[in-house]
């Protein structure tokens, strides 16, 4: 028998409830039984984004949201800021240059965070600008942004908030109306807990009146031709059926944990993991951590790559490395979306076990009883 | 207890294994595991696109793939030729004016097929054409275009010939490679006995050298970029996993049954739908009748809507109606996918019923009759 742990920053483990419902029998997309679904899973996602307006869903990975969110609200030829400190921040300026979108790239070291000043002093020297592209968590770097506090500079402006919350939406506290943030994208494998297939791009006021303008060629991804059907409780292409009836029960369980409450698991859970990390005498690679996902960095004389491939191949427990220079650097534990108490744990249990192995040397035990004790 | 039937041209019903493979647990799409499935996902649509070029596998609806193919292989400027004869046909004209691709809309009557002919004529019209983009089922009206007599015309030109058989391939023969046919797209729900969320798009060398060098914005949808992670059993960006999952043990089944056998099989139901109907006096909508979906005229003084109403909400069996100015007038019954004798006999067992109760007159039990007799 093999039991497997996934604590990967997505995609993230699916509870077998959902599983199941993901399992269901195929209902037509243009039969009536399928409007409540489409209706109540609408419901959810406000919810979930803590919005009043609509959430687009796309059968897509989290990219193309991206995408259809900067084409959506950008022309060819307009200004946005990309903020990049990180795989995913890139992804904001790479899209951009395929559509001809003038970026002003903010680079920003991997594991710090962009600072609202920073934002305030580049939207002076650029008042033309359009959109400022920012990520809520940067997943390779495990860094977190202040979006409340950028939203504070944005929303003053003409330009508006896209907010990459691929892999933070319902693991950090996203309040998208309260804040003012105008384009909140996120997908659906992360504290969603679902599989990988579907995308969300959530439009304000101000959004949608953009979207109407934007000149940016493109189809499928075509924001206006979402919304029109939204408004009609239908989709323009066919759904992922099966994706959304997973969602459907997803957005149920999550609805009852209370949203609140789940941003507070996440950040008790990622908490433990840091003080455990800590006790063996590890350390955080981000300067401003999520609770997403927790990077750290690789100890003097072991092999980086070794950890997370003992750890998967061994023990069953799957964690990511670092990615691109970071490559063997770090690695990344997340606890992210169906995680409780007893992953934090496993996860710490199976980290002591491959650092033993590895030659590390550390007060065996320390990190399993110091994240227990942040638990509890 | 409610046990219902889906015969419509997509999305069709999961058989009850590949449902069970989609629920399996999450693998990581970078985990060492995960690349063997790839690979095998791979060969196995290669057998079901009888070529050997490579397949992309996208995580989108079959939308998302003609946007894909037509993109990658026409820049802005470029001509394509556009074959209109129903919704789906009307859809590459659609994409051709988002992306600045001058198309030429050749405009089909509703229920019959292009000619081969008439795309010869036209190439010669417009030697300097970059595509010609057919569709092997035009869903909306049944229709079945000749692609082998098609691909004998264009191979002979420079213009790429560009297949839309989302709901056709599996159910029709299509032979890539031996046709000379440059891209083929298709879908998830229909044939391969998916759930919706899932795109693909075969290219041979010719589309490859071309997908190279088009100018047409994108990301997203970049062949350029999965073409790039392909030759090296990845995918770029989160590939849609529990899809996938059920993708593999999907091909397991074509693979057993065999490709021919598996037209066959679609020919064979279809032909007795066809009989059943005639037999109660009701008439073909098609000129060119495909395998994958049997649109029927609805008979003088019959409410066309309360058809399919009937047959769903009273008889648990879902079939299609008309789109478009065809709402009303035709519906459609289809046998794609997962779909073996009794569900034929079934589904005309549950129309005569519906057209009695509708107040038509006919030869009760003939239908039945008939598809039995054209079944064995």
């Amino acid at each position: 028998m093999e039991k497997r742990l996934l604590l990967t920053p997505g995609p993230t483990m699916v509870p077998p409830e959902v599983a199941a419902a993901e399992a269901q029998p195929i209902i037509h997309h243009r039969a009536p039984e399928f409007i409540p679904i489409l209706d109540r899973v609408q419901e959810g996602l406000q919810y979930l984004f803590q919005t009043k307006n609509p959430v687009v869903v796309l059968a897509s990975s989290g990219t193309g949201a991206m995408e259809a969110a900067l084409t959506g609200v950008c022309s060819p030829g307009e200004k946005a800021i990309t903020v990049e400190g990180g795989k995913f921040g890139g992804r904001w300026g790479e899209i951009a240059d395929a559509y001809g979108i003038k970026k002003v790239p903010v680079d920003i070291e991997w594991g710090e965070a962009v600072q609202p000043e920073k934002i305030k002093e580049l939207l002076e020297q650029n008042p033309e600008t359009k959109a400022v592209c920012i990520t809520q968590c940067e997943t390779s770097t495990g860094v977190l942004t202040d979006v409340k506090a950028i939203a504070d500079v944005v929303s003053k402006t003409d330009a508006l908030l896209l907010v990459d919350a691929v892999s933070s939406l319902g693991a950090e506290e996203m309040r998208t109306d309260e804040w003012n943030v105008d384009v909140v994208v996120t997908g659906s494998q992360k504290a969603i807990m679902l599989p990988p297939g579907l995308a969300f791009v959530c439009v304000n006021q101000r959004a949608q009146e953009r979207i109407q303008k934007s000149t940016s060629p493109g189809y499928y991804f075509s924001l206006k031709t979402y919304l029109k059907s939204l408004a009609k409780s239908s989709t323009p292409y066919t759904p992922a059926v099966s994706l959304i009836l997973a969602l459907d029960k997803a957005l149920e369980m999550i609805k009852k944990e209370g949203i609140e409450n789940i941003w507070a698991r996440h950040a008790r859970l990622s908490r433990a993991i840091q003080a455990g990390c800590k006790a063996i005498g590890l350390e955080l690679f981000s300067k401003q951590p999520s609770h997403v996902v927790t990077p750290i960095k690789v100890p003097e004389g072991v092999d980086g790559a070794a950890i997370p491939k003992i750890l998967r191949d061994e023990l069953g427990v799957t964690i990511a490395g670092g990615q691109a220079h970071l490559k063997g650097k770090i690695f990344r534990i997340a606890t992210l979306g169906y995680a409780a108490d007893f992953d934090v744990t496993t996860g710490i249990c199976a980290l002591e076990i491959a650092l033993r192995k590895l030659g590390y040397k550390f007060d065996e035990g320390a990190g399993i009883k110091a994240a227990l004790k942040a638990l509890t």
